[in-house]
């Protein structure tokens, strides 16, 4: 069974928490992906930098100068920084981009209706499953940032979810896979206010009912329709959970 | 043969002799390693981010703060441009700092005379060859910014030269290897005003000479040293010469 571990940025932004889902993660046995978000480190630095940052539907608008921050900080510093920390934990692992090995090319995104500027939407179809099949038997742990390029010469921004979304999608046609998106609540919450209340499994009926409640909330929307295109796809199971309990029970199922 | 070529930070500042570099270095056939320095982008993030740049015998004291912005710019933005640009050649490459597959484990600096801070010295006996020769037989280029670890969890700044030179001394125990330092000057100038001037060879005796008489500059010491440790360690050619003629002839032999 091969995991695909993806970490949302309040992960990266709580110390602790981070060092403990590293550490979870070094537990886990067989192979397994890390996937890492971005956290506040990047729009600090913009902000520092006096470059605007502009938000649409959840997303950023990669400009130039804020794709040279992203790449920086998601495959510089905060990918490396893992990393490290891995190896430190006994647990061998490459950090990368999807520029490396060419492991993910992606498409930049039309700018019709809303230009997004440098930001790549990854097709799990294009992933280079052979070369990150060759990392994971070289006993090393994938270390993913969303930072992928377009094959042209032009690194893109993408959205950690669907990297990881994709890279569980695309490597479930070489060995079952799971994915788990974890980050610093307790699953999907019915009330987000209440970390206790979260839904232990969500199908596509209930998702809709949620949705209309307007129970689940914009955030939490890519996420899930992330999963159920996975499962669609030949994942096994996707779990969204706390980080401080990777490897416990607890938290969200999609089927 | 393996070709270990090492791009200064003039090389990074220059867009179009960047290009050509790359350009050349794509044309390169069979094994071959790319390390870059870092330019000037750094120091301008460190100025933005009001962090002091201090420099003692042309080493860039590391503090946190400094660590930081370097792994973002060395092992984030210019790494993965480079690799993507490498792609779009037709040259497939895989960005790397030395933690990744912990390639390059490095000892931080006693602090006694001078604390360098966060800064990481490498030692070529320790360098993961079994690792970068899986990369080189994949048919990938690996890319590496000189950020290496401590293995304890730390990253680590390190001087490009030595990482290019420890690498060369390193893979030269698996093949035969030739390093190339890359940089905007013609090679090792006997009058520094007059890029005509390269010196075609130097010997150990020659160097001595050149540095009493003070015609090799401060800067272009440790580039030498690291040169002439490469030789007696068994790399078999040393060249240091412009980066507009990576595949020429021309610039300075150390034997």
């Amino acid at each position: 069974m091969l995991n695909v571990v993806k970490i949302g940025g309040g992960v990266i932004d709580d110390e602790a928490l981070l060092a403990q889902l590293l550490k979870d993660f070094s537990a886990i046995r067989g192979f397994k992906i890390l996937v890492h978000g971005g956290g506040k480190l990047a729009t600090r630095l913009c902000g520092a930098l006096q470059i605007p940052v502009q938000m649409v539907e959840g997303r950023r608008v990669t400009d130039a100068e804020t794709l040279k921050v992203a790449s920086m900080v998601y495959a510089g510093w905060i990918n490396k920084s893992i990393v490290a920390k891995l190896h430190a934990l006994g647990c061998p692992s490459l950090g990368l981009s999807g520029a490396d090995g060419n492991a993910i090319p992606a498409a930049k995104r039309s700018p019709v209706p809303v230009d997004y500027g440098f930001v790549g939407d990854v097709n799990p179809e294009q992933i280079c499953t052979s070369f990150i099949q060759s990392v994971l038997e070289q006993g090393l742990a994938p270390v993913f940032s969303a930072i992928t390029h377009d094959t042209r010469g032009s690194l893109l921004n993408s959205n950690a979810d669907s990297v990881a979304s994709s890279l569980a999608i695309a490597m479930s046609e070489q060995m079952p896979t799971r994915l788990i998106f974890c980050f610093e609540k307790s699953g999907v919450l019915r009330d987000p206010n209440d970390d206790t209340s979260a839904i232990p499994e969500i199908t596509r009926e209930l998702y809709e009912e949620y949705k209309a409640e307007g129970a689940i909330s914009d955030g939490m929307i890519p996420k899930i329709d992330s999963a159920f295109k996975a499962i669609a796809c030949g994942v096994k199971e996707v779990a969204i959970k706390h980080a401080k309990a990777l490897n416990a029970g607890g938290g969200t199922t999609i089927r």
